[in-house]
């Protein structure tokens, strides 16, 4: 069985709903847990809150890193936060993956430098899972590197393309390029460039794709830079909750006879359109699997990205990436 | 009573669409019209549909630019496209302002050599005029320039303000920067220095805006590169169709009784996300009002179009971005 190392006091709603999602994950998937931060603070919450512990191992740390400091402090010596200490045991082989709802930036930081790199990639990348109206598809990079060259996003390519193969069970993901045309003409260079690179990748690109066919979730890997990514993936959860919000306007006035009739597709609506239920943003590019939960997290949400990790970590999409990396520059120096 | 030059061969329902909506803007609005295009073909079209020429002087022409076309075709001599000769006609003071639903691209760039740009302003940027939860905001550029210098997207800031409070009536308009955080420390160097530079612009900067906070309607001017801006407009469209579309599936189990209780409420936010109800893109930068209608604007989206070219050249909106950049491009001097 995977275990899975969990940052009790990363998220708002740390350690109660992170405790109780640990609680659940041991209890429906038989995960074994290990929590980082202060094992007075957990236990005490778990007392307080009648969570049971069984299966739960806590390493001690009194420091937590505050969500408002620089993303850098996380790899400064004698920082001893609950996030550090998670991903240095995740390097020292002590669990299969690690999951945090803390800083991304931190996160992002702290796997690049405490976890490290896959050989040969450049960057990490986190990359969301969204919900679209036929399946789901990976965004990535989705805000970790502002500007980035060609050969990054085609390398984000590949292991968007593997963790749909590998944890979402999809053969041979189509891969899309963001762009604002699909004539391979648009775009700024580095999308020009990049359409040559996905050409020959030998992934499953299917060209470049208009923001608004996103949503219909004809691809599965959706590839831009930081920026870009960051912007799409904002505003998808600013116009999901827009809609939201006007849904519920709405039904206020069809009354009980009306509600009766849709209450069981609203119910597969919100849950196709909720954030908990896809757990959280898989970390790119890092030698093992690092998963960061929502900051607004709750106890299901982080049920899930357990789940999640626990897929990634057995799912071998390491491993799967390293062996593509290594076939290509195989190619590249034959060519 | 303004005189609208409009592209009768323009979009994906021309000439009729398009004859149809200068009809309703006559009768309605009192507007006079010049249509630009094939008088054969227009008047063969409103006698075989019973419409009323009245109001509307043609200016022919046989040719049309086709949408397929590089944009920069639009400004070769010898090419008398009913696009092309809209905007010399523009141009010459024939008319107002001009409406064309026909490519983006071409119209940029035949405002930017016919009609031409203000003087001081650097680039011509497309802004739609997009629903949000509370009113409505202008986004710029939506698509024109897909790289930016900050300098221009401080113009962009100045020449949406101007519109939002002269065609809107909103007054001291809101002005964000779209950024990937709040701070003033995001986002790459283009949107750091922009943010110095809108700071001492004199306008009503509010700072960041990150894409999830866009629905809401806070700020009326958002300011962004072509790229992220297009990026934005198409996304807003995508989900807008997608919730649309699983509106009615939801809507579609609730019965007569529970349809009746709504159908007021439905209409009105089928309203408020309704792009044919705010028009079209404002071309901004230009020396005379130019509208890109939707591509696939109907008699209705041609009329508001037609009616929001009117109160663009109304509002003087060219002028006091004139003026703007007068009083900028001084203090600049005296700096």
């Amino acid at each position: 069985m995977a275990k899975i190392i969990v940052d009790a006091f990363g998220g708002d709603n740390s350690p109660l709903e992170v405790i109780k999602g640990c609680e659940m994950a041991i209890r429906k998937l038989g995960t074994e847990i290990i929590l980082t931060g202060s094992a007075d603070k957990i236990k005490k919450c778990a007392s307080e809150n009648n969570i049971s512990l069984e299966g739960m191992k806590i390493v001690h740390t009194d420091d937590v890193f505050d969500i408002h400091d620089e993303p850098k402090e996380i790899i400064k010596s004698g920082k001893n936060t609950s996030m550090a200490i998670g991903m240095k045991l995740l390097s020292d082989n002590k669990g299969d993956a690690f999951v945090s709802a803390g800083s991304t930036g931190a996160l992002v930081m702290g796997a690049t430098f405490i976890v490290k790199r896959i050989k040969g990639i450049k960057r990490v990348a986190p990359a969301p899972i969204l919900p679209a109206d036929r399946g789901s598809f990976i965004l990535l990079d989705a805000g970790a590197n502002t500007e980035c060259r060609p050969e990054m996003l085609v390398q984000f390519a590949i292991m968007g393309s593997a963790y749909m193969e590998r944890v979402m069970g999809i053969k041979k993901p189509k891969v899309a390029l963001l762009n604002i045309g699909t004539e391979e003409t648009k775009g700024r260079e580095l999308e020009t460039e990049t359409y040559k690179l996905l050409q020959k990748s030998g992934l499953n690109f299917a060209g470049n794709i208009e923001a608004r066919d996103i949503p219909k979730g004809e691809c599965q890997v959706v590839v831009t830079d930081g920026f870009t990514g960051n912007i799409v993936l904002k505003l998808y959860e600013g116009m999901g909750s827009f809609f939201s919000k006007k849904m519920k306007w709405l039904y206020s006035g069809i009354g009980t006879v009306g509600a009766l009739f849709s209450i069981n597709k609203i119910k597969a609506f919100k849950k196709q359109m909720d954030y908990r239920e896809t757990g959280g943003s898989a970390l790119m590019g890092v030698k093992k699997p690092v998963i960061k939960a929502h900051g607004s997290s709750d106890a299901k949400a982080f049920f899930n990205a357990i789940r999640q990790a626990q897929k990634f970590a057995d799912g071998k999409v390491v491993e799967s990436i390293e062996n593509y990396v290594k076939i290509l520059s195989e190619r590249e120096q034959t060519e």
